[in-house]
């Protein structure tokens, strides 16, 4: 078996056997075959694409490259969310609470943001002194004790994951299915948990902008996991506008903790006690998804979601007074109102760009090295289908870099259209898959 | 522009622009873009192609990776032939100096073989003293001299290309035609040709072993050729045999010494005189290729040719007197001969096996670094259509490495395959296109 061999079977559209996959990540973690090579790989998956036998050997042979966490000595189910990504989604801080809360453990770690979308790293990081960095006794100790855990990667969870998407970022290969699909699922296999929800978010601040591309990578997600024996839901949620009103890693502290004390923003909260049901009824807590989202309404209404929020938050070494007294956070040093151009209903918005300029105002990353102001970030108030006047404030800036006002602005201003007639509001919950 | 935008818009099968290519070939063979984002791009390539432009461009670009040879000052029209290798193909040490003596200048720049095809330049190194390592000024006025040259490639003529192969070899990104199409094209129009004639080998010896293939690999170079203001015919010859009798270096020269003394070899002197007629036609002392074809062959009957190619050996510095007297040359240490195992009409060469055999008596590399033995090899009797008795001698084996044999004998037996009825001979001559 040779790595030459291999590249020339996929190039053929041919399939890969596990011992080949194998061979394949063991040999490019242990630099034993050259970049040079993987990427001409990577480039034939990319384009020839992988059978559903395939992916999940390319899972576990990445999932084996590092550490898998083992569980079993906690009592009780273990289930995880993954987001594909997006613009405004806090759903996470939100619905791991609810969830532990109504007595399943969550055991969620989370990456960083890039690009115009945002990571819950970065939001959890906002919060002072809070600890995302916990080593495996304390990973293990707070889902114990408290049922849940935020926490970041460690490096010796999937190192092959690493590798493989610096080179998928400067070779053109990131948008493949199955590539991210073994990126996601070894990654999530390796938490040590028995069920999985997904939510897999389709629209224009997407990464996956068309419905049948964020089906076909749900289902791909969905098959590998089955492989696995995980109980897993895919629901595929609407990205066309930020979730929520408030972009940026501190704002969406704030708007997190305003719905986990009862604040009703109906968009988020949808989408939330959606994912919150699913989990909970993967969990054995409730008897049907919808039975779960009235489980996960209860955790809001009785304030054990809040509590237990407050409770992770000080274990993990977080500022819970902050908390408690949103008013007391740093304030951005500049502000800048955008008001609506015309009058009309509003008929779409380009979250993308939305995304993009959060990132421009300090929110976000360019590159894995930039730095993030915890403060920046955009209110956004309008939701599509809703009848705006002309000079009405559309969205709030705040930044510390006057120099990406002008540009935020812009992007802001574009992204916007608007319509004479009136205009249907997206469906939030477009499919869910199991 | 950068690497990754034009990597993912060939990805996506887009066109890439001249500019684009320019930029990739330019800065990948200034080593600005890494071996990893080239083998990404080298793979989108394979898998979606490139238009008649793109070629062009790559072609283009490629060339002017190092310097291009002007021949202006010379008088009369300069024509190479270039063949895709093969089996005992030998016909470039007969149709040069066919050529040559017709009046044409003969500018020739050949390759080394590597794997079951050899080379024209390995078949010069078996004339004792024979130097083929010329520069720039000796080649032109070589040419001026004696009408013809056979030289081997310098660095400076299209680096872009040795590294471009070397990556291309170990990525599997090989068997491409706009990628053959560049490497091919951009070394040629190096030359200062004007004009040249395309030997595209079919069958099982052959690099595109179907006529399809060899077909659009033809199609790529002649529009390639276009693009570039030369005159240019594809002749598509057939491959599934030995061409001749003998195969290895030192015997692939006592067979074009025998062919350019008269003697009649009839499917090598089909095709060689068919190519030479070609380039006759095409450096314009013939009115067509069958003019050129008589032309060819009374170059031979009047002895023109024979003593062109003694004088090019001797400008070579090349020793004639075992070409006056073949049986000075050393002799093999051993020697085995193969006999019929079964009476009946041949009907099947895998000549892949013929030519990978000839490599394990020492007449091929498998590596670029293996040292090739000049006397080994095969004569190899009997063509498809003949009826062979059993025991009849069908290929006597020269070489000076005694475990070679065994294995080269067990190739060559299960290569043959015998009917009991009538076999057609396949037809040599398979298309010419323009």
């Amino acid at each position: 078996m040779n790595a030459i061999e291999l590249i020339k079977k996929k190039r053929e559209n041919q399939k890969l056997s596990v011992d080949e996959i194998r061979f394949l990540i063991n040999n490019y973690a242990k630099g034993k075959i050259p970049d040079y090579q993987f990427s001409a790989l990577l480039m034939a998956i990319f384009l020839n694409g992988m059978s559903v036998n395939e992916t999940a050997a390319l899972t576990e042979a990445m999932l084996n490259s590092g550490i898998i966490i083992n569980l079993d000595s906690i009592a009780g189910a273990k289930v995880d969310k993954h987001s594909t990504g997006g613009v405004g989604d806090k759903t996470s801080l939100i619905l791991a609470p609810i969830v532990a809360a109504a007595g399943v453990n969550v055991p969620m770690i989370s990456g960083r943001g890039l690009g115009h979308t945002g990571g819950t790293l970065d939001k959890l990081d906002a919060i002072p002194g809070f600890r995302t960095d916990v080593n495996l006794t304390q990973y293990k100790n707070l889902i114990k004790k408290c049922g849940m855990v935020l926490a970041s990667q460690t490096k010796n969870i999937v190192p092959a994951d690493k590798l493989m998407y610096a080179l998928r970022d400067v070779t053109a290969t990131v948008e493949s299915i199955p590539l991210i699909t073994g990126s996601i699922m070894s990654k999530k296999l390796a938490e040590g948990i028995d069920g999985l929800v997904l939510d897999i978010k389709t629209g224009s601040g997407a990464f996956m902008k068309e419905l049948k591309d964020a089906k076909a990578l749900a289902k791909s997600l969905i098959n590998t996991a089955k492989t696995f024996d995980k109980n897993v839901i895919g629901i595929i949620t609407d990205m066309n506008q930020p979730l929520g009103n408030y972009i940026g890693n501190w704002l969406e502290v704030v708007e997190s903790v305003e719905a986990l004390q009862g604040k009703d923003i109906p968009d988020l909260m949808t989408v939330t006690n959606k994912l919150a049901g699913a989990m909970i009824y993967l969990g054995g807590k409730a008897s049907s998804i919808d039975e779960g989202v009235e489980v996960s309404k209860e955790m809001i209404k009785n304030g054990k979601a809040y509590d237990k929020f407050l409770e992770v938050v000080k274990l993990q070494k977080g500022d819970i007074s902050v908390l408690k007294d949103l008013s007391k956070y740093p304030k951005s040093k500049f502000s800048e109102k955008i008001v609506a151009s015309r009058s009309g209903y509003l008929k779409e918005v380009d979250n993308y760009e939305v995304g993009m300029s959060a990132l421009e105002l300090g929110a976000g990353r360019l590159t894995k090295d930039d730095i993030i102001e915890p403060k920046a970030g955009i209110i956004f108030n309008p939701k599509i289908g809703d009848k705006i006047k002309k000079g009405e404030i559309i969205a709030t800036l705040f930044t510390d870099n006057k120099k990406g006002i002008d540009s935020a602005k812009n992007r802001i201003e574009k992204a916007l259209k608007y319509s004479s007639e009136v205009v249907a509001k997206p469906k939030l919950i477009k499919a869910i898959l199991r």
